[in-house]
């Protein structure tokens, strides 16, 4: 897989990410602190011409920095329930079918220090090129488990002692749900939202306040707003 | 300007947008809705081979369905302003230049139920056709006013009496901050956040607690988590 872009390169260098090699432009500016990072890591570098850059990009915005990393490594839903004793966050997805989506949700969760996040197999976008780009690199440092079903993990995660929340229309508003303790938030796909049958494994759901004509957020921006009214709860 | 999408033109058909006419797919389903709307405000209908809709698509997602509406109508400031005689919620943009973040920021807007939102003429992006569609058809519902100077109109709510916080980093937890009365908040853009001199300007600023390493957030979903902590103030 390709990782290009400073923030999203730097990022991989930082964390545990398996980086292969590393493409530089020649000429190309405020590139000291990757070169550095490489050199400590050990990583092969290439100077090459922007041409060459240009060619290898995928997304058109390498400025100046393309490195090949092995494909993400997902890890076992375990890892993350594992991860801490108490007051656990997880982020279920749903069906999220836009990389840009993905790429922002991965980042809220860094941002907010969220546990881990949980992303089916199927009928979903998985961690590619513009996902990473998209995540600002916050992908590096998040630990995200592919499950083949979302409805198992939902059941094993309350096994587990978790409480289970969708966000959705016409549930609890989310200042009357205690989000403290072990929680996890299932947040749904662009189009039709969080499915019928997810929506009844759940423990309960969570409704954002909705005051206008247009009764959708962007999948990004409604998990940013309930990530964070559990963080406001959490103090 | 063209919008395409169900959803975009459904919205602009709800509106006081002015919709020139209506290109449809002939075989496409699951526009019965757009036709009656259509049909009501007396807007001329043709329907046309999927081919030619292709052609004409900016986006290349237009669902069979594309609308010629007049360019995009900015109000004034003042429209905004005297919208309402008592708690005014406004976001004021700073150099925003993606148009999906735009999009998504009007959306959250319009959900939020926020009385307007403030967009400097230079240097941003501006209401277009990709900002239309990511915006759901929620520019057709929230007034945006195109202002030359951000620092002028800053100024310029300070007298009418609003409270000017930007969203940045070292500044108070927004759940520190009284959100409620007329708050103005401004919120910076992708790469370098809000400016210096605009941060000077404010009355504020507000942070959201950022717990990991990849120290920014989106400018759509930061949006969305400052507006809806409005929200929740304000009961």
């Amino acid at each position: 897989m390709k990782i290009e872009g400073k923030n999203a390169v730097k990022e991989a260098l930082r964390s545990d990410t398996n980086v292969l090699s590393l493409m530089l432009e020649k000429q190309a500016n405020g590139l000291d602190e990757i070169v550095a990072l490489a050199k400590q890591r050990g990583v092969k570098v290439q100077y090459l011409d922007k041409r060459v850059l240009d060619k290898e990009s995928i997304e058109g915005r390498h400025q100046g920095v393309i490195a090949t990393v092995s494909d993400y490594q997902y890890c076992d839903i375990d890892d993350i329930v594992n991860s801490k004793a108490d007051n656990r966050l997880i982020v279920i997805l749903d069906g999220i079918n836009d990389p840009h989506n993905l790429g922002s949700i991965i980042r809220v969760c860094e941002c907010a220090g969220a546990d881990g996040i949980v992303l089916g197999k199927n009928r979903q976008v998985q961690v590619n090129e513009t996902v990473v780009r998209c995540s600002a690199g916050a992908v590096s440092h998040v630990k995200i488990a592919q499950v083949t079903n979302i409805h198992s993990a939902i059941e094993y995660l309350q096994s587990k002692g978790f409480w289970v929340y969708c966000a959705d229309m016409d549930g609890t508003s989310m200042y009357d749900v205690d989000l403290t303790g072990n929680i996890a938030l299932v947040i749904g796909g662009e189009g039709q939202g969080v499915s019928r049958l997810t929506r009844q494994k759940c423990d309960g759901v969570l409704s954002i306040a909705l005051k206008g004509v247009v009764n959708s957020l962007n999948a990004s921006v409604a998990c940013g707003i309930v990530v964070y009214e559990a963080i406001r709860q959490r103090g």
